[in-house]
């Protein structure tokens, strides 16, 4: 049983350009399976990639290759990263996609690699374009590495250390600033607040939420504790706090905003 | 040959979600073939839903197991059925989705069956979120039926009937409320008349459809009996009526009605 | 190891019409790799389609068959192509699709197949949709084609010869049309030159392009050339002369224009 490759990126489907990835798995590595987890994230979102990464891990096959490319820097000098937890690894750009992994599942092995020598273990001539490395180096990375052929990392590239932003909820009252990771295709936002961060706060049901003219209590609801049109604050099915408007869309009556909240521990 | 699980929801494909549906059976079974049938869907609505489900089964291998997730009442205590028809099997919750499945090939044998009993069975943990039951219940549970383990429904469940709605035309005249099941891409309207239900009325040639301002002749067009801009009415490829305006789009035109049309049988 | 049918078509998912032609490959071919290119082209946007086939080639596996899928002519007496080059095939309607794969690659040996003969062998009623022919003949078609089983395309219909329409730049000066081939999700405008066709013309240093109030030095360059807001002209990753805007949407300032453009040789 081999591990997928596991393709999320923000290159839609209307150019062809991830019909291509997914070429270029099936003509190098035609026996690996292949998963599409999103290629419709919002142009360039980092931090929607980091959260729709970071909630499918848990349900990924054990030594999956999750390959990453919401790449606002493709031809500059942003480095290639290859990062390894024991469950997984991922191939990305290093620009923050891996963030919100390394809150959850901790600080991992991780390499930045050098396109050239990528390139030359495949086989492939070193010219690249400046604007589809998807293409051109991360499928065919996460292909190789999900392949189980024996790479050496040490030899594609260099040891680096990713900066760990794990803003565990101190047991103190204060103000925390909260950031909309994502809005969904149901209006719902995703903030930046893991129920695992919080165990010392359980439901936050002393809380309050403020930002952009709202004001919620904590103790964090369901839909059928709350009046069709109201607001409600709860805990996410990937385990993020999540703001909804019952039978409405939060993203329309906050007009999609990126705007911190603030969630207050009296 | 193993059946395919059918992915049928109206999750979009720009927040994961239906991405996690793929891992999910990916993980815990690799080796079943999954087909995506669709995920963009507009969200809630069950009628297109519905229709895309009917019109599919006759193309589907047979046995194939259909997981369809259109599902606004997540969380509240409607009902997960097991429908099981001759040559294909449709996990959903109880919402009208199968509604179109049995005006077209009858009533099934169904079952609504109890979550944590499922999970049990898949050696998964009772905890559930209470928003994602795609993820957590309708998929490994589909997977689970295509997989060709041995399962009692029975254990899992309890035998239900489910009302049947065959509004068969009568050989008389009348006036019959036609509803839009669906307005396509193309802007075509798909109504709730299917040919296999009005072999009496062969062609419907004496019948006048009528409604928001338009009232077309029966006796079914093709594109090249009517001119550009003319509304034309005809057997959709699925066997049911369609709605069409040529080179244009009649969705738009009659601004997605949602409101019946009538059908008049002199 | 298998060819896969790779499939490309406007249908969009939201109406299941792409699932449906998934299906119908699983249930007829069940052993074939089928790879998504794209079905999110625009409705009837055959440039687009074309650009998107001719580039996906390179990447796809040797003996791929696509099947391409963008036919606002379904229902008339459009013939339907089957094109072989040495390494892969194109199943197609005759509408222009294939003009920048004999643009690129040459020409193929092409004949038109009657439909009926393609659903006898495949052991298909006669009867098929007037509107559905991706489902009904197009798919079938392109996975007998990919299955590696026997078939004599003579049999099945009459060889054609394509019209040739390559537009290799003279090594004079002058004004040559190009047109926008596709304006894509992050809005840069593919035009109708590739860089194959003007190697004479080393890098069009000495090129200007005109066209909707704009006018550019060639010379190509990199985003890094320009500063944010500006227009600039370089070789897409495909090979296809590309207009952007740094940091922006060329195809929001030029209002995706259809116009020509016109490069100037002096």
């Amino acid at each position: 049983m081999k591990a997928p490759v596991v393709l999320l990126t923000d290159f839609g489907e209307c150019d062809g350009y991830a019909g291509v990835l997914r070429l270029v798995l099936q003509q190098h590595f035609p026996d690996l399976p292949v998963v599409d987890l999103s290629h419709d994230l919002e142009p360039g979102a980092i931090l929607s990639a980091a959260f729709v990464l970071a909630s499918a891990v848990p349900y990924a096959p054990h030594s999956s290759v999750f390959c990453v490319v919401v790449d606002p820097g493709v031809g500059t000098d942003r480095a290639v990263l290859v990062a390894r937890w024991p469950s997984f690894t991922v191939v990305a750009p290093d620009n923050g996609l891996l963030s919100l992994c390394v809150r959850l599942y901790g600080t991992p092995y991780c390499y930045t690699v050098e396109i050239d020598e990528v390139r030359e273990l495949l086989g492939m001539r070193p010219a690249v374009s400046a604007t589809f490395h998807g293409r051109d180096v991360f499928a065919p990375l996460a292909g190789l590495l999900a392949s189980g052929r024996e790479v050496s990392l040490l030899a594609l590239g260099t040891p680096v250390l990713l900066p760990v932003a794990r803003p565990q909820l101190p047991e103190v009252t204060g103000v925390y600033a909260l950031q909309v990771l994502h809005w969904d295709r149901f209006g719902n936002g995703v903030l930046s607040l893991h129920r695992s961060e919080c165990e010392a706060h359980s439901g936050l049901s002393r809380a309050r939420l403020r930002g952009r003219g709202i004001e919620l209590q904590g103790g964090v609801n369901t839909y059928g504790e709350v009046a069709p049109g109201e607001f409600l604050l709860y805990w996410g099915s990937s385990g993020w706090l999540e703001l909804a408007v019952r039978d409405g869309s939060a993203a329309s009556r906050l007009a999609f905003s990126t705007e911190p909240f603030h969630l207050v521990l009296p």
